[in-house]
């Protein structure tokens, strides 16, 4: 998981647990139950290989890793490849037949381990511990996306054991720079577009609401922003000679950008909320029954006080609101000691994270329009944006969303929630626009997890519960 | 002249030339025309030497420029000797008899030459130019402060020259690291108080406000300020899983930076302006017979619209009024590209330039309490505040400063005038708070001398009318 954008949380929905008929399905179950020894033994493997995709010096592990993928697959009886790019494999498996077709996406390589000094044992020696929370699976990539990525293919794999073949049509796709920035994937996708298209892609690489709660995330907010510099005098002057009369562009920039907030913490940016739809009423209610501690939440990080808009949970300022910060600021001398400058230059890095149908770029135009016309006539202002991207947001009403639901429910202690995602997850971005496809967005993830930490860990009932997840809802949209 | 806090400008009021009984003075200013060759013979002695004080490369050049000024004033007259310091030496001369008491300050010791290649000739090869300014001595230090301080000192064997003795009791006083922050400085002055001590002090190292017009800087703004620095969450957080609810203690820093001036640009501390007097009348209307151009005067640096208190002068607004500074910003991320980070912190650089009699430590408490006030309760602030110093308000009524007026406006085509000065000169600072002594600052540099530049001049108008100048301000108020 990219934890730059990572969100954990789902929401519990008020489901109607319904009898489902599988005798099929019973029989995957029972052989995942019986196999479960060989199947942690297979992740240990898998685990053991250092394919640490950031360091050059673990290349050759990077290649291992997906060598060993593709001899699983194949193994299963998958058609599997190991595809070479610019930087670390891809591996593409096909296989199964039937109307529905699924594409599963993973990654096979972890974060570094420093500081090494910190693990209680050696990362790439996989361990399972008996803790307070249950026995957990100790290594670099236990959850991350090892971990996660092996319960659907031993959830595969069971399908195969029992029924000598797959329940639909299912390509899987491995990267193995996610943790590295992914530079290999949209050129990949792009010239693979017809490989890799499918009806639904599947993904294994976010957390549960709770130990006992899955989740699927459905919202996710984007993200448009960028740089912007004000000039006011054309050098840096000293403020005795010029402090007064002489334009402080810094002195403009904080202005403007106090001006971005009302004091309800609402963005004053015109026509900033277009395309902001009100949380329907279902979701608000199933978030409020998940009674997420905000206050809490804030207090782990020093905070006290919801600084979002207010009248909303700190949950829907997480999951469900548009915000609008600033990343960075700097002008004049930020120095040791002391200068009188004047300077002729100041600039912010301004970002913000959009929802529903907010357009990036209508963002960026109305941002430079508040700007410029709040600008001094002897100053000017220069922007540099970043790419834009809108926010996500799956089709909860259609029958996949709600089956899976209903499947993951059917495994778990509670009920599944559509959970939402302060960040974005890349990877489901690239799938929508490249091959406009939906993502089905579960993961079995937990917050003490410690990915990119010291001292990863997966819980065995993650692992366990999370190959039965898997099977169960192959089996429901199959 | 520290550039840092130099200000040239003057005003002209408006005195009646009146007729002066001078029989002796006049043969005094015929000696200083009769000798004004060997006078400039001396000078470009002195600017041959390569005092560059902030160069170690040049140490021994420094101790040749006090050595050399010290046998000039013993060869006057003078008791004078070379005291060493850690850094570079002192000269101290003592001469003359009488009720007055002067102290004359000076410094030998000069900027670097750099950039070379944009000299016409040698820094330290002196040349007499004309130009169609008329002529000009060409050299480093030819007006600041070897021209400069020579003026007096010339004056000085003028009347020994003529009457066999000085005109009152006089002290030299020349420091030699001017240029690179005087770290000797006030540790002399406070050990030498006693040998150091005068009625008045006087000080060659300002401007005239033109060619034709001498000045006498009478009001130099003071300062406060420091650094603060806004606290939020404990860490840096990323604005995916934290955007909306967690405070951003740039957001805080800039809408309480922004709430520093209102829109007319006065400063909204309360008790700002306690102790800032409006100004006098007359000094008012000498001002703004002037005829400033204003906006000429920002147009030079790329600005137009005076950004100022509204109802002021920008003449006003920075010799007159106070101001609030913002010279350094910076929080979050700032170098290329971008991060979605909501920092942990964010800091700015706030100064204050004061008049009258603003208290610094009034104004640095007021600042904590205006800041203070406007923090979220989950966030801190914290000061450091670096020395502050009152202003220096000359008593422009007192009998030296209007005889000093009158004897240079006999000199000169216009009339002097009593100017202020937007930054404080230190030595000014540390005269009147170790050896409490008003300073009477005259000087004869131009705007277009270069001070600190390639090329730098000093005309020879300035020097000459410079010499006799002194002559008439010790024979007036002796």
């Amino acid at each position: 998981m990219n934890i730059s954008d990572e969100e954990s949380g789902i929401l519990k929905p008020s489901l109607t647990r319904s009898l489902y008929p599988m005798a099929n399905l019973d029989s995957v179950l029972a052989q995942i139950d019986a196999n479960l020894d060989n199947s942690v033994e297979r992740l240990f493997d898998f685990l053991r290989i250092q394919s640490i995709s950031t360091d050059p010096a673990y290349q050759t592990h990077c290649v291992e890793a997906a060598d060993w993928l593709t001899a699983q697959l194949a193994d299963i009886g998958f058609e599997a490849t190991r595809e070479d790019t610019p930087g670390h494999p891809m591996v593409v498996a096909k296989g199964g037949e039937g109307d529905a077709h699924f594409l599963f996406y993973g990654h096979y390589d972890v974060q570094p381990v420093d500081p090494i000094e910190l693990w209680t044992s050696d990362p790439f020696d996989p361990q399972q511990e008996t803790t307070p929370q249950g026995v957990v699976i100790r290594a670099r990539g236990a959850a991350d996306d090892k971990g996660q990525l092996m319960t659907f293919v031993e959830a595969c794999r069971a399908f195969v054991q029992v029924h000598g073949a797959l329940p639909a049509k299912i390509t899987l796709f491995f990267e193995g720079e996610e943790e590295s920035g992914s530079p290999s994937l949209v050129p990949y996708m792009q010239q693979n577009k017809d490989r890799l298209k499918a009806d639904l892609a599947m993904v294994c690489d976010t957390g549960m609401w709770d130990a006992n709660t899955p989740s699927i995330s459905t919202m996710l907010r984007g993200m448009s922003g960028g740089e912007v510099t004000i000039t006011g005098p054309d050098r840096d002057l000293h403020s005795g000679m010029y402090g007064g009369p002489a334009r402080n562009p810094i002195r403009v920039l904080t202005k403007i950008l106090a001006e971005l907030h009302d004091d309800d913490g609402r963005v004053t940016l015109p026509h900033f909320y277009d395309g902001v739809e009100p949380l329907p009423e279902e979701i608000a209610e199933q978030w409020k029954s998940l009674n997420h501690d905000g206050i809490g939440f804030l207090q782990e990080v020093g905070l006290s006080l919801p600084a979002g808009e207010q009248g909303y949970s700190v949950l829907e300022q997480i999951w469900a609101r548009p915000t609008c910060d600033i990343n960075g600021i700097d002008g004049g001398y930020t120095g040791e000691g002391f200068k009188t400058v004047l300077p002729s230059q100041a600039k912010a890095k301004v970002s913000f994270r959009l929802v529903g149908q907010q357009d990036p770029e209508a963002v960026e135009k109305h941002f430079m329009e508040f700007v410029n016309s709040r600008l001094p006539e002897d100053c000017t202002a220069e922007f540099k944006f970043k790419n834009g991207a809108g926010a996500t947001v799956m089709p909860v009403d259609a029958p996949a969303f709600g089956k899976a639901q209903q499947a993951l429910s059917q495994e778990w202690p509670n009920n599944a929630v559509f959970a939402g995602c302060g960040g974005s997850i890349p990877v489901v971005g690239h799938i929508k626009e490249i091959l406009d496809m939906d993502s089905l967005l579960i993961g079995f993830g937990l917050d003490d997890d410690a990915i990119h930490s010291p001292n990863e860990k997966y819980n065995m009932a993650s692992f366990h519960r999370g190959i039965r997840s898997w099977a169960r809802v192959l089996d429901a949209l199959a």
